[in-house]
């Protein structure tokens, strides 16, 4: 596995690949890896030529009041984890080789950007989309691998990218989850006992979503009030929001519809730390 | 010259020319072609292998109360135009090609954009950098060509390219005037024969201050009191601004420095039109 530290010394190595017209997969991460992490990985190495892997903990996409001076860091275990998936190029930039003391380019999704998280974290999907941009500009991979349990972060990249013609395919591969169902989160090292042993209670609500659907259950008022019914099982989730949208322009959605496929999505906090999770559902 | 309507039409083109590493000079217009428009193309041809042309009036960079419907437009004069330059390819999309309904993501660089002319037209460079943005990911060209007389347009594009690390040299080009010293602009065809007679002053305004600095005026509210003089012989010349800026950042210089590049640019109406010209300055 080859470390890169910087863009130029990236695409040094990455050039002779280019011209080989050998197909690079692209997994951006924050480092603190995961299995999530790990079944992208696997999952470019099975249909790429080479797969590069970002570490970059992107200051752009915190909030001010956010954790990223606390964001979850363990460098050479993630490296050892990638070492051992046979990763072909691992890039690691320093934030001053990623943003110039005077940057000051956005790339911003409109409409996607404010639904869901962005309602609660308004410039985080800015953040996201900008450092996105430049490392697909960068790296010029052929598919770039995005995991589905930040849901609505895969659609405005997606949207990004057919709406700046970027020659890129943009692939979600589907939530790993432990055990007990509590989606992989590098967040979820934060939990303490007690907070995570009720963490799976977010993925069971979305078990109830699915199974009210398959009983027949059209209404999303009705669905969601039974998707809150099981989670005040947890008596510290703090629920940020839960909503029943549209996969693909992420507008909430009254009455379900066969073609319609839509996303049951929800956030809530345990004390200061803010979980995800999100199920797709065909009625 | 070989005439295309669609990205993918293009992009298909262009394929075996980027597979050769064949140089592509790229100069993005709004048509209604001038000598200043020419002079890029005769410059991208002498620098690269092929020069591609695009005509597209990009209503993302129009206000709501701007000239997009009246903007002036003559592509059969164009083409011929761009034929006798032996221009390799012409990319006239429509505006559907390149907006999809549901479009929804923009560009914009900081700073930059909201100086000079950004302070009357606040949406104004948004919508330029996005279009060149999405063109260049089109195109992907080794270089792009734009015209000095819209100077804070190529401090926004270089900058943007630089921020995003786009792989593309972006060249300026200095500005083609008339006999009398107006810059060349299809705007200058909304003129009335009184107000054509008095735009030339705008160029003389600039000539002011280039002389002012070479006998040795260092302060900027004076040389800019001295182009003031000149542009009041223009009676009905309503001025927008008149600055004289750092080249590289655009922020307002308060007296010259050797080794600061400047900038003289004003912005001034004639009736409805709006024309803009603008010099640089070494002291």
């Amino acid at each position: 596995m080859q470390v890169l530290r910087t863009p130029q010394a990236l695409n040094r190595r990455l050039e002779p690949h280019r011209n080989k017209k050998n197909s690079v997969g692209f997994v951006p991460t924050m480092g603190f890896l995961h299995e999530g992490h790990l079944s992208l990985v696997r999952r470019s190495k099975k249909e790429n030529d080479i797969t590069v892997v970002s570490i970059f903990i992107n200051p752009l996409q915190f909030g001010p009041k956010e954790d990223l001076n606390r964001y979850p860091r363990n460098i050479k275990r993630d490296k050892s984890l990638l070492k051992k998936e046979n990763t072909e190029f691992l890039f690691i930039p320093e934030t001053r080789d990623v943003y110039a003391e005077d940057f000051q380019t956005t790339a911003k999704v409109g409409y996607l950007s404010g639904r869901l998280c962005g309602r609660s974290r308004p410039t985080h999907f800015q953040g996201v989309a900008t450092v996105v941009l430049k490392f697909l500009n960068m790296i010029k991979p052929s598919s770039l691998y995005l995991g589905q349990k930040d849901y609505q972060q895969f659609r405005v990249i997606e949207k990004m990218v057919e709406d700046l013609n970027l020659a890129v395919h943009v692939k979600m591969h589907p939530i790993v989850r432990e055990k007990d169902g509590l989606a992989m989160s590098s967040r979820n090292v934060y939990l303490n006992k007690k907070d995570r042993a009720q963490a799976p209670v977010l993925y069971q609500a979305l078990k109830a979503a699915v199974r009210a659907v398959k009983t027949g259950e059209r209404n999303t008022s009705r669905i969601k009030a039974g998707m809150r019914q099981v989670l005040k099982k947890a008596g510290t989730l703090r629920l940020d929001y839960l909503e029943i949208v549209d996969a693909r322009n992420l507008a909430p959605v009254v009455t379900l519809d066969k073609n319609v496929r839509v996303v049951a999505a929800l956030a809530g906090f345990f004390g200061p730390t803010r979980l995800i999770d999100n199920i797709l559902i065909k009625a």
